[in-house]
């Protein structure tokens, strides 16, 4: 281990603190009124970008590891443990909207006349964070109109544009999925013993509604709705096409194979061998569900702050914000899959031999 | 101090802990597949209205105190207390979906079908916090076209009735607002300097608009349209009528006397005289926000558990409890006060002799 | 699914709520005087003891999963679930001493007097909880010169040395780790490598402190004892008597196989076989922290209550307590491992052969 | 409100992000071997330093604002306000700890080498934070029998030490309630009140020690000692050469007088004129223990990073830290005034004249 150079290494060097320290220039003093709580709103957006920067860091790390054409399961671990760190710095910075909150919204009107057009819409961080994820531009909420780049700068248009051409983690995670060995074992037909579980179930269903005098008219209607709803649900996921049309309509994301595949690994998921894979797909969901509270935040704090009025940057707003909140969700066909688990106690087992195989086949390949 | 009786007094006689920890049946080892989870489910739930209790013994102590026709500023100080304990244990049940989020779609399967059709909306104490609180009937979210007391046994909706009747917080609250001295002083005209310095910052935005070369003509007519909004909620705050339009329309919920008076708190915050009022209707706002989280909280747990099914209750399940969210916002008119403030620098000063005679009438009578 | 009886199922009946919420009798209600605030003191401590019931019923299932001859690794899987859910319970319950919090010292005052002797020290639960983890009745504080069961009844006291006698988790661990097959692999003696790497490491640190000129004689000295410490550490990892004079002396809990399977466990977690392993021990350190953190909390409440006086059990209250949080410490020895970590670059490689093996094994099994 | 120029703001350049998020250069990469958790563990502590500098923000106005002569109850609001901020970014960062331990020992092990002799001991902000709330150097554990600024650059410990010599905020406050105008009310002498009353206290607990025939020899003789001491902090509130002697052992803090002060404002708390002088004493407790709090996980994370070790900059590492958890808490004083509470019902009434003028009073000045 080779000394850098003869100097010590001193804590404030190390980290630049001089520099970090020494970046912020509230405009309230530039203006001759300094506003005490500035540093505050200065500070607050310093670290929320520090920490955007280390989700980047994480998420290219993770993207690197499946760019290959093999990802063995030694990565995978590495892959979740770097998403649950990512989960960890969402869980904090939804904590840290308390912290904007102890501004009031008279404090901030000191100063934000001053802030125009700056706006957090121009946090090219966070653009990067959303498209290496997986947020396709169609599918964003139009921003009056306009495409979401529409506020920042040609040098950062081009970066954000640069990620949207990139394979995503939605995508790349799509593919992993797809190469899943567990779909088809020779010899074992779980997914036709699957099927015949649902059916059973679907069955159970429709007969416990048809054969209960207790239940109105009215509401007999309504839970037949719901179980053709259903059954529905169950056809595109048995049924190739009509997932395509679920898809076309935007209602599911991954591919046909993609989604069986997660849904195998959630049914197997007490399989040592599909223990990693389980945990990534869940991982995924809880980033997906902490940036959908980080939306929920940051719009009711934007409307604490400026009530109905549009925001700094010309923006909609409160009302463009919590737009955004469900409809930039990324993995809601994992989370969704629970609509299509069957009780433990239905699930087929699988055979020891195919367990042993597909350990065997995991853990030497 | 009388000693009750001569037994010394046992820590699990005082809690009656052989009731408390003697009150969890799971259904599934009744139907004799014990579920290892359903322990979980249950404590989870009578954790829930255990504090759900706690709420209801601060709420009504709350309403008592404002029941009378004067509430002295001592007793605000009390409210004030109770009702921030009200919003730390709301913050804490928040928090406890993530223990409900350990049992996974697959395990909650395994017993699921045994609860039916009991459901969370049969929850007496959850109706009975609304009606307290103010959420008025006609406001709520139709359940399936029903009632919300549909599915309560008739001894607990006549309690859920009776609570209706009762005058609410929110009622409450508008009565003290509109009570509050602090309206007319005279020698003093405040809500006319006020009213002058919107008109001046109102002013002032639009020569920005008009005045700004650099501002491209879509946007110019975006930028106004969001101005003449503005322009609309001041006018209904100087405005009666208007006022009561917005009114009819559910826009407002407060009396417009009521109105003025959050505001003036608001504004004058840092008056020592106005410092508990003011507290008082952040910690409603608090209050509000808490229950909105616990609801979306709710709601994406159900859809986590469940998916797209309905609810065991028979209930719409997700899509009902989401769309309640909002819907039952109650303090919404102190939560939109914000689009009402003008910076404290064009804040119309309080004459010395004023402040002075409010502190002494307050803490006199 | 044959249905219990006729009888729909209702929520309040399900969850038996009459009991519980009429489980809450202050005695200063009694006594004719009503504190407000015993209510929530009465509330607190049953939802304690609620919790106190998850958690036991989590950590019995554990037990019994362990006290079988062979723990295959779809039942770690299940361990480690069952142990993440007793530590989410323990993050949300140690944000509970936030709500007694809202108690002041003043109102505790109110109903304090009437509740001696009654204390949580009384709490059969938490008793349990230490003991079936592991806590020693040697280990204890003594408290007062007595032992820790002394305030509590008969019958309780026998539930609680039933407890003593049964094998702990701290013990089932142990027994686990000792029968880990990653010990000896034959053909290669990874044992024999770490020794050689630590011993590379020691050396390095030696002759850095040795050769640098710019560190002054006094810190020298300093830096010299504490490699030395290190050294006495590394020895009892590798010498059973070194280990045996350190567990008789306290310090160590753990068995000296045991310890060494630990670390290998620690430093091989990536293996994907070692994966759910490491998870294990992983979970028992944060339980560990959690109760830890429990007692910090616990005294510094008892503290800001009542200041230095006894506790109503006329316990030494806040000074007892704060005694106990390092000393009741279970899982030490897995949390201090991180003292014979070596980096990963230093570690000895697994051959293929061994990982294939190892993979089968497990998967075989 | 003039434009500063005629360029529009742009988000990045008002946050300086360019410089912010390029101020990250891990060794690691330096030494040719990167280490990916380097720039966590960079970030990480940028994080803590931009809310140390916020903190100090708010400190240094605080500090200001009590430094004149005179403090009105209206800045009382202000500072209240403000210190409750620090306290909100407090309970932020230690949960961010978090975040860091999501990076493991063996992580950690692959960059720590390179880091020696930088420490977090170098921190100036930190101590400064430590300074200006009132830590005397005498008091402070003494770092390897150095003092505490032993491994700061020159420059660095010019500021540190210029700290110590400027009025800290304990000084301030204990000024401030020095010349609280409640302790001397012409005409009622409720100080003699609340003496009587504490008689009453201790000769009732006397007396029910004495006369009850239940209790053990032995543990009677535990309550009388429990007892005396109580009566002994009492004396030394009674009695200044007491208290002197106390202040002496280091055991208090305040003066004599303004120890009188916190107490009556702590009795009084319910008056709305001591209301915000009661929620500013609440606020530095408050502060306080989360500093203990954070000292505390601080002290458990470089634990957990290094075990037993030393630290990088050659500290004692844990145990150091661990043992400045309680030595450096700074309102003890204020923490332990519940000692001397009595019920509520026991506190003599002020009379309304009093209380009158006491109001106006204070909204006059």
């Amino acid at each position: 281990m080779a000394e850098n150079n003869n100097q010590p290494l001193y804590y404030s060097d190390y980290l630049q603190l001089e520099r970090l320290l020494g970046s912020q220039s509230p405009k309230s003093a530039e203006h001759g009124r300094p506003a005490h709580d500035e540093t505050l709103f200065i500070i607050v957006h310093q670290v929320f970008e520090l920490w955007f920067k280390q989700i980047l860091h994480e998420l290219d790390s993770v993207l690197a590891l499946f760019k290959g054409n093999y990802v063995d399961e030694k990565q995978i671990s590495v892959v979740v443990s770097r998403l649950l760190r990512v989960s960890e710095i969402q869980k904090l910075i939804n904590e840290q909207f308390r912290i904007i909150e102890t501004m009031t919204p008279l404090d901030f009107l000191e100063f934000r006349g001053l802030l125009a057009p700056a706006s957090g819409f121009q946090s090219v961080q966070f653009r990067l964070i959303e498209n290496k994820l997986g947020l396709r531009p169609e599918r964003r909420m139009l921003f009056d109109k306009n495409a979401y780049t529409t506020h920042v700068s040609p040098e950062h248009e081009k970066i954000i544009l640069q990620s949207e051409a990139e394979p995503s983690l939605l995508q790349l995670i799509e593919r992993w999925l797809e190469r899943t060995p567990f779909l088809d074992f020779n010899g074992f037909n779980f997914w036709l013993s699957y099927r015949q579980a649902v059916a059973r179930m679907l069955q159970f269903e429709r007969e416990k509604i048809a054969g209960n005098p207790a239940i109105a008219a009215e509401e007999k209607h309504k839970l037949e709705e719901s179980l053709a709803a259903n059954v529905e649900s169950f056809n595109a996921l048995f049924d190739e096409a009509s997932h395509r049309q679920l898809t076309d309509k935007g209602k599911r994301q991954l591919s046909y194979k993609a989604m069986q595949a997660a849904l195998l690994i959630q049914l197997y998921r007490d399989e040592p061998i599909l223990h990693l894979p389980y945990r990534l797909l869940t991982a995924l969901v809880e980033i997906d569900e902490l940036f959908t509270t980080w939306r929920y935040k940051h719009a009711l704090m934007v409307h604490r702050m400026i009530g109905n009025k549009t925001g700094t940057g010309g923006s909609a707003g409160y009302h463009y914000l919590k737009a955004t909140v469900d409809k930039h969700k990324l993995f809601a066909d994992l989370f969704n899959l629970s609509t299509f688990l069957i009780p433990r106690s239905e699930l087929p087992e699988l055979p020891e031999e195919i367990r042993r195989n597909l350990g065997f086949y995991y853990s030497a390949k």
